[in-house]
């Protein structure tokens, strides 16, 4: 096997870890020495061993004078766990391939630095897109200190999430609402606005067959209406209400004692940026949008989003006053609006996915 | 060769003609004696040779005893030129293969019968699939004697085609509006209702860097408000205009003198449906539909459409009073709406392009 085959496999190892550990990144490793795999590891939780950990203990003294393949550079300072690069040197590793760098310009290259220092054959940026791809959400967290915010819309070839008498179940198959619970699995929370609280009082849970994490519940509700009885307050898992100076104080105490967290926000309207510097703050760090399209705008218009799930089905509903999957205000001028990049097209039973990324893209629309 | 292949290059010779033969089906043949080509012809324009007349031509002595691959059952009958399948008998053609079976079905297998009658050795149905899918609007004419109607929609991912300011250019690429313009070109006409004449003053010719074919322009105007000095007027090429009982009669003498062709409906509003049939009575075998949203959607309540060809912008506009791709007063009811099936998807640009037909589909919606 190449070395780029063998770093397959390790991001394939970390890969399969995806929206299990969180906030950490995901890491694979894989340890050969004369042509044969010798150990492989996988991150698996936070506070949990690194991936680099278990494979040099399924290795043992097999380690020693062996290569090491990690998807991320190996960490230099003591955190919940002691140094992985010392571990490396330690086992006597003689070569160490990586494919990402340690995303905190802080640190980054340190771990690199030791493994040299230590007379350690050191070769980085192995299959880095793939490697970068996959921990996109913890990169950005770790250097913005915001979630990384993934919009899911869900609507007709014709933009719209409910008919003009309200009517949305269903619009997308069962193909695209089981991937949309995988969405939720990989997100470590799930903003709604009220509206969708009061119309459709979700649970806003993973429902998957092969089961899956529950991501934090977050709601946005300028005036504090948010049902005492709502579903969302029934079932396991955090509940987070956003209020602004305008929600009531007697209601917060009552949400309070029903479960649900309060951030009371001082200002008027609940701003996306704001909602997102609390939520960094306490370890959120991707978020995953799923309406209505009220909220979805706003987040839209604050350009605070970094990719968009479309689950688009093959119906036509049309109306003026039929439900738009972004509704709000929008965008008065094109020239404003976000140019997204398309990543991947799927097919889902009879619907399509498309994600997209808000990444800066070349211009290039002259007149025909 | 194959029978396949040999069938294969027929087709192609048959799309290589496309938009150019309405009314006549888009037909290829290949004519091969002893195992090499010795004719091949394309049907080019109504009114001219047919495809078979052209290989047996090419093929001149060769045609004895030959193998002929057709799209379309040889024709049987005195049409604007004589019968197929007595030239197929008289240049002594030992097996011909066919693809489509002639769509008329008081006519169909009579060319077919016919050779079998003459002890030619006949195959029926290779590549029927792609021969049918290439003359699907001529098919649908023959049949119905109502035009193949296609859907345009170019719109941002949720669904608008202009900001709540009205602004709309450009929401798609260069590349999705130059194939806006082949798309034109495929079709015997174009249709859009007054309120786009209005506000765009739209040519709806054909610019294409390779040339291409006027269609018709079909306007919808309720009360005949189409103004005379309308580009559309100007340009070479026929324009008609549909009117209700509302229309003016002297304007209607005025929109004639100014070169248009006026059909007035006696109801009180245009419908889908009577457009369709007096464009059927007047030989136009297909129709896109350009918009706006609101002729978008009278077409779609009253499930008279084939194919929706969808060109999606990578942007989000979003905004309750933005301007639904397709707008009018919508499906009240998820039942209702038309469930599409995805032929196509393609990249142009940034840009995707969907090509959805209005088939039967099995339903397969279970909750979750």
């Amino acid at each position: 096997m190449t070395k780029k085959e063998y770093m397959k496999l390790a991001v394939e190892l970390a890969s399969a870890a995806g929206g299990q550990t969180s906030p950490n990144p995901q890491v694979g490793c894989v340890i050969v020495k004369d042509g044969r795999v010798a150990g492989v590891g996988t991150h698996l939780k936070a506070g949990d061993k690194h991936a680099e950990r278990h494979a040099l203990e399924m290795a043992g003294t097999e380690a020693s004078g062996a290569d090491m393949y990690v998807t991320l550079e190996p960490c230099s300072h003591h955190g919940r766990t002691p140094p992985c690069a010392d571990a490396v040197i330690a086992a006597g590793i003689s070569r160490v391939f990586t494919a990402s760098s340690d995303p905190d310009p802080r640190v980054s290259g340190r771990g690199i630095k030791k493994l040299l220092d230590a007379g350690i054959h050191v070769e980085t940026g192995i299959m880095k897109e793939e490697a970068d791809e996959l921990n996109r959400r913890f990169f950005h967290y770790v250097t913005t200190r915001k979630p990384y915010v993934t919009l899911k819309i869900a609507a007709s070839i014709d933009g719209k999430t409910a008919t003009s008498s309200g009517e949305s179940k269903w619009i997308t198959g069962p193909g695209s609402r089981l991937d949309g619970h995988r969405l939720r699995h990989e997100h470590d929370a799930i903003l709604v606005g009220i509206e969708t609280v009061l119309a459709d009082d979700p649970e806003l849970t993973v429902r998957l067959p092969e089961g899956g994490i529950d991501p934090v519940r977050i709601v946005l509700d300028n005036e504090l209406r948010f049902p005492l009885q709502a579903k969302m307050l029934q079932v396991p898992g955090k509940t987070i209400i956003f209020t602004s100076e305008r929600g009531g104080k007697d209601k917060e105490r009552l949400l309070k004692e029903a479960g649900a967290e309060v951030i009371r926000l001082s200002s008027f309207r609940i701003e996306p940026e704001a909602v997102l510097e609390k939520l960094g703050a306490v370890s959120i760090g991707s978020l995953l949008i799923e309406g209505g399209g009220t909220v979805l705008d706003s987040f839209v218009r604050a350009g605070l989003f970094q990719e968009a799930v479309l689950y688009q089905a093959p119906i036509i509903i049309g109306g003026r006053n039929a439900v738009p999957a972004v509704g709000g205000s929008g965008m008065e001028r094109l020239s404003e609006c976000p140019r997204l990049v398309l990543k991947h097209v799927e097919q889902l039973e009879q619907d399509l996915k498309l994600t997209y990324r808000n990444e800066v893209q070349k211009e290039c629309s002259p007149e025909l």
